[in-house]
């Protein structure tokens, strides 16, 4: 009997196979009225309404451990829904949250994840509308699951596909890639408190609003699980085209190459939570960078490379190489979000 | 240190104080353009958009066992998300699906699950347009969790919330009670598949649309967790009303009393799925009961009682006494949806 795997759940290339063979294949009615749907596979759908699109998007957040370096679950499952919403194109409005506790769970961690949730809405200008409260016997379950579904809003037409992209485009990467997930790695090793790695979790509707406001924007994508590599190799495949992507450009820590070193984990594949990746027409590049580099989460944002006729994504390495950045079978640290 | 009981997430008055001590008291932000917000405790949110209202509800589901006799996970998520929405007075439009699954939890399984989905959304004309899968190790967690958020959309003007009872008003059941509940807790303790008793978990929103076509329609609410007595108690509280409820018009099935009796479970405080209760306007009340029972799942309805000006819910005996209907404590069987 076949059975679900870790790696099945964790972006890449096995997620995508199960869900495209068990759950595509098994829905009938998958859009409404026209707006993107599953068979999109995009971070959000959209349902046409009148003059706009309302756009949702939905996220269980399962990260071990829930307090982390640089944030928590709380802050985590707003920004990621936030963000979600943002590389859709659409302004983030509401978030519905639903709480799976265990059974002696700490109320004193409920209420700081709480406390971390409103801080994170409030940074948005988003609310917590409804929500759902669920609690499992601490026998079968101890810990917290958060899924947060964001609801945003965009005028029809405005919407930004990951299948966007035309040639000479070009890439922006809003800024350092690895931090989340090799923070998370770190911590669960042991070692993350005497590094200075931390999580970049953040919601990034400043920059996303900041690109939008200048134009050119052709398609977005947050790069969390299967990290920059799946992100990179979904908008490609998607639109159709290749990609050459300069490595000395990628902005990235010196803590987290040293960490990718010693964990033997490639800083790429992994999963960041406050990052997005804008592909601009080459015209206006440089301005929505400029643009992206005077908000607060942008500040070290680089045009890391352009979109070609090519079918693969290619990295031209620091040594002047060139090799395929593939899209990777799974993240390589389970439960990062 | 205060810990997480397993009754604060149980639907009823120790769930209640919970989510208003630790989460409400600490958000700030809780409507989008004066909707109806988290503030409101309804069965979901609205988002006023011109000439519309977005509604939004979402639930974890987190029911053991999983496939039970009536039903399954799939179903349950599907129907009771497809409920909140109807019973705001909503047209259900679209479902986001978020599935946390356990390490080793067989394919097949998934795959019913996904089918059962796929068939409550036809039924009711819905798709599945967004959703997330997460893996956690199976030492951890051995089951399946899916969060399902609803989009449904209502005229301005026509949202029906639970605190629009009048004294005057009648009350519509529009089946029996107890199915639910009493069906889970007899196949927990081995004696399910011996009797009749079988879960009324199915999407009313046929229902709820016939009785919106008649008119005269004051507030729904779909009795869940804390059953019967919790939902009558939520609205007439928030309506600012009491009520008068003739037990014997309420419609229960005969092995839904003798399994009440031999487990010694209330069967007005467990779980409905299946269920809608509808406070109508008097003038109106025979001609909705009709329309109603004219339905798949509203065959049985009764008008059940009226909105008094009381301060209690009174239940009026079949043995002709009165006793007050009072909220529940929590749902007195635990993980039932
Ligand atoms: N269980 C599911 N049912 C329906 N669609 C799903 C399910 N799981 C994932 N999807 C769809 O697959 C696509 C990819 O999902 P994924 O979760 O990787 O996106 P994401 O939320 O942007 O990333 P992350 O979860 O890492 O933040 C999305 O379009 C999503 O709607
Ligand atoms: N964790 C939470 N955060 C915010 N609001 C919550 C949370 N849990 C519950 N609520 C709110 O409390 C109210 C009651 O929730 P409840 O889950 O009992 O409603 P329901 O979904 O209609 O019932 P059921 O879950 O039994 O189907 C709703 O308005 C809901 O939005
Ligand atoms: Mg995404
Ligand atoms: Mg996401
Ligand atoms: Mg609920
Ligand atoms: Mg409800
Ligand atoms: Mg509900
Ligand atoms: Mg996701």
């Amino acid at each position: 009997m076949e059975k679900i795997k870790l790696s099945e759940g964790a972006g890449g290339e096995m997620m995508q196979k199960m869900i495209s063979e068990i759950i595509l294949s098994n829905l009938e009615n998958k859009n409404v009225n026209g707006g993107i749907g599953l068979d999109e596979l995009d971070d959000g759908a959209t349902i046409p309404l009148g003059k706009s699109e309302i756009v949702v998007t939905t996220d269980s957040h399962t990260i071990d451990p829930i307090f982390f370096p640089g944030g928590d679950i709380g802050k985590l499952a707003v920004s990621g829904t936030v963000n979600d919403l943002a590389v859709m194109g659409a302004r983030p409005l509401a978030i519905a949250s639903a709480l799976v506790i265990s059974e002696g769970f700490p109320k004193k961690d409920l209420k700081r994840i709480i406390k971390s949730m409103n801080k994170t809405c409030k940074e948005v200008g988003i609310s917590i509308i409804t929500g759902d409260t669920k609690v499992i016997e601490k026998n079968k379950f101890d810990d917290i699951i958060i899924t947060t579904t964001g609801i945003g809003i965009a005028k029809n037409g405005e919407i930004k596909p990951d299948s966007g992209l035309e040639v000479g485009d070009k890439i922006i990467l809003s800024g350092t890639v690895g931090d989340h997930g090799m923070a998370i790695m770190a911590h669960r090793e042991g070692f993350g408190f005497e590094t200075n790695l931390k999580s970049d979790v953040a919601p990034v509707w400043d920059v996303v609003e900041a690109a939008l406001n200048v134009g050119g924007v052709k398609a977005m994508k947050d790069p969390t699980r299967g990290g920059l590599a799946n992100a990179l190799n979904e908008m490609a495949s998607k639109s159709g085209v290749g990609m050459l992507i300069y490595e000395n450009k990628i902005p990235i820590k010196e803590e987290v190459v040293a960490a990718s070193e010693m964990l033997g984990i490639d800083p790429y594949e992994v999963a960041n939570e406050g990052k997005v990746i804008i592909g601009v027409e080459s015209d206006l590049a440089e301005d929505v960078l400029e643009a992206v580099k005077k908000t607060k989460h942008g500040k070290d944002a680089e045009i890391i490379g352009e979109v070609t006729d090519d079918k693969h994504v290619i990295l031209k390495t620091s040594v002047g190489g060139k090799r395929i950045l593939e899209t990777p079978v799974a993240d390589p640290v389970p439960r990062v979000c």
